[in-house]
């Protein structure tokens, strides 16, 4: 009857540092995120002050908190050991860790981040998709599409051949480069939109439709670059293999989604256990994910057609507003991570080097905002139309454009000058887009509709 | 100018191999959240429509898919190999991997789940506090107080002195299986008292006040039990340290919890961006988590201080519904993970030396059922109330014994007999519950608050 004598104390011993270990490895997991959530509050509150967008503010707390600054959030992809992280160091005092266990429990950690804002940009991409309407552009219709398209042909081409042809770059990183400059932020312009309270008028609805479009078109060229920074070379056909299977797996999960639509609404009455609804619209997100991974393209881009699919159902408001916590606290782990592992130190002038990085910089930014300005000029049929604020409303870069930066520094395709280049364009665009854009609407400054801004800046901290 | 050139080929090179390494983790974790969401639903709307309770349910499906079973989800520390579990061989036939690759993938994967398995049991604990209500305490006072005492005294001392005695259990073990036997689960009792129409008589409040009570005493006693499974041995000088800091830090997070809560809401209030209430909410709780790891106590325990101390603010309702999406996609791969480490295998009476597993499950379930029935009759000075009830309705177990067979699985002080007894007695304690209730109750079967039960069971998949 003595079933515990012969084998729980030694199993106690034997299994304490790895129980420890994992204690750790969560210690640090929790530690980080109370980093992550300290600083994309205080970014993106800060920046919300200043009437920018908060998202920026995210990337720019990454900034601080990662391997440009406070060396806080750190990675060892980027070839940064254990003792380069001031979160390793702090654990290792505390726990009294050895440098073998410590560089164990720096992995596994920076492992977990990494997963974690990964699920962030599927939730995000996912949210973006419910958010997008696919009847809203019936409306808008012809004028949109074009903008859309030449939103991307133009930024792509000018900045790949000027990349190219003026900068000496490699092909691929200059295609990257290029389709980073091509996504409208929709989250951003449709946010500037209605804090100018513009968000209704024609101008807007071109820009919002636009924005939509080119958010997919932006996809699948992500998808696309992606794949092809993968295989290291440009192969024409893989390229239109890849457009045609995105597209087929866009489209045909957008039709297969008006069968599954009725699937789906009945399904999720027919539970009646908590997250009735939240559970099989994940999980129908998380299927896509790894359908579209399996299939070669970006997890991100099933998630957005996930999204696109259940926008098209009656439970999409109910929905929409049970994602959102779930974005709330994933999606910031994306962007500061970004920020983190951007090291913004290859753009300062005092190191000569430097100085082709923040050249790049600069004619990015140049041919981000004109190629995304010209669009404006595309727009027939519609001589009352304000072109000027159609195009400037473009500019904004924002999500996909940082996920482009930040696959393409996974993958290894971009050297560190060209991607602190892209994110300083993200940067630049977004700042500028506000601005620019209540000039061109030639208005006085309307008052936002949230809150007023106020002066004093308080801690969002959890102590 | 040409800063491409030199390292951009080369690098991708030499990083698609890791950045391919990184895409089949993110590929086995979404692949495995599928299969945990798919097992939590089935199980669960199963559950449900047997008029069991839900969380039952999703621990099942959990041993379906796991080592006892199905082998999807499995766990390397339990001495698995990458070849064992079928989601690596799919993840091998897909991507071409070898072995050295997969036996990697599978640590990742299975590191990011176990960590999201403890997120998700931090943020039970955290919903659990915040719906934890310190003012209905008030109300029913001295009587739930002593059958809240009772109920984890009279199960934890017949259950370490019967394992010790009857069994010859080493004390630790059977210190650790009779703390399993104390904690009443507050969401399956308030929600069996709930479909059957009594969660607002006298002996409604007094279950509901006890099983609050209950949870804080189960949570302590865990804290308690689990330090001394890392210790390896009974030190009382730490015994009551342990007993002292666990109350000081509860306590002493309610009393800072007063004063807290005004700049808590201060704060929330004056945030303008996205999760201006539940990002600081949560990064106080993962705060607390933190701060009760490093004091050697469990992360769970701050996160229900971190609960207790957010219920007593006006923003309570508000963060509520928004962690509520968020423990709905977390939550079940705590549970899913527990089921499937759970190998009932050891509880197969055709194996001989596995009687002695199944004769300590039923000694167990005895000990559960009578430890908390006799607390009915420690109501004093209230003649007229029904005491069988009252004992029967702390009856089930639930989340927080389930927490401590995973603790003490990953601590290695449970072997697996007494493991698979502990999760036999919380499942059966949890399905004799509820038709035990209401015998008790001497009512006819009420209907349920909630849509009537269908005969029909639907897959909650999402392809």
């Amino acid at each position: 009857m003595d079933v515990f004598d012969l084998n729980v104390l030694p199993s106690v011993l034997a299994t304490t540092p790895e129980a420890d270990y994992g204690a750790w490895v969560l210690t640090g997991v929790l530690l980080t995120l109370v980093v992550i959530y300290l600083a994309s509050k205080l970014g993106g509150e800060l920046s919300k002050r200043l009437n920018l967008p908060p998202v920026l503010g995210e990337l720019v707390g990454g900034v601080v908190v990662g391997v440009s600054a406070l060396h806080l959030l750190m990675f060892p992809e980027s070839g940064a050991a254990a003792s380069d992280s001031v979160m390793m160091s702090l654990l290792q005092q505390l726990g009294n860790l050895d440098t073998a266990a410590l560089t164990q429990i720096f992995q596994s950690q920076s492992e977990v981040i990494s997963v974690l804002a990964e699920l962030g940009v599927i939730v995000l991409l996912f949210e973006i998709g419910l958010e997008s309407d696919l009847r809203e552009l019936g409306k808008v219709g012809y004028q949109a599409a074009v903008v859309a398209v030449v939103g991307v042909a133009a930024p792509f081409m000018l900045g790949t051949v000027g990349l190219v042809m003026l900068f000496h770059a490699p092909v691929i990183p200059a295609i990257f480069a290029g389709a980073a400059l091509t996504a409208t932020s929709i989250g951003i312009t449709s946010k500037v939109l209605s804090e100018l309270g513009h968000l209704k008028s024609t101008e807007g609805q071109i820009i919002v439709g636009a924005a939509v479009i080119d958010d997919v078109l932006g996809i699948i060229v992500l998808a696309v670059v992606a794949s092809l920074a993968k295989t290291g070379e440009v192969d024409l056909l893989n390229v239109v293999y890849l457009i045609g299977s995105a597209s087929a797996f866009l489209l045909g999960s957008i039709c297969l989604g008006k069968f599954f639509n009725k699937s789906f609404v009945a399904i999720a009455d027919k539970l009646q256990t908590r997250g009735a609804l939240l559970i099989p619209a994940f999980t129908f997100a998380l299927v896509m994910a790894c359908l579209a991974n399996v299939i070669h393209l970006e997890a991100i881009l099933g998630a957005f057609a996930a999204g696109l699919v259940l926008d098209e159902t009656d439970k999409r408001k109910e929905l929409d507003q049970q994602v959102m916590p779930i974005a709330d606290i994933l999606v910031p782990i994306f962007f500061v991570t970004v920020g983190a592992k951007a090291d913004l130190g290859v753009l300062n002038p005092a190191v000569a080097e430097n100085r082709a990085g923040l050249i790049i910089a600069t004619f990015l930014i140049v041919v981000a905002i004109l190629g995304k300005v010209v669009t404006g000029w595309a727009v027939l049929g519609q001589p009352q139309v304000n072109r000027l604020a159609i195009g400037v409303g473009m500019v904004p870069r924002g999500e996909v454009g940082l996920v482009f930066a930040g696959i393409g520094s996974a993958s290894g395709v971009l050297d560190k000058p060209l991607e602190a280049a892209i994110i300083v364009m993200v940067i630049l665009t977004t700042f500028l887009a506000p601005p620019m854009l209540q000039w061109a609407l030639a208005k006085p400054p309307a008052e936002p509709e949230t809150e007023p801004a106020v002066a004093a800046v308080e801690v969002p901290a959890g102590d």
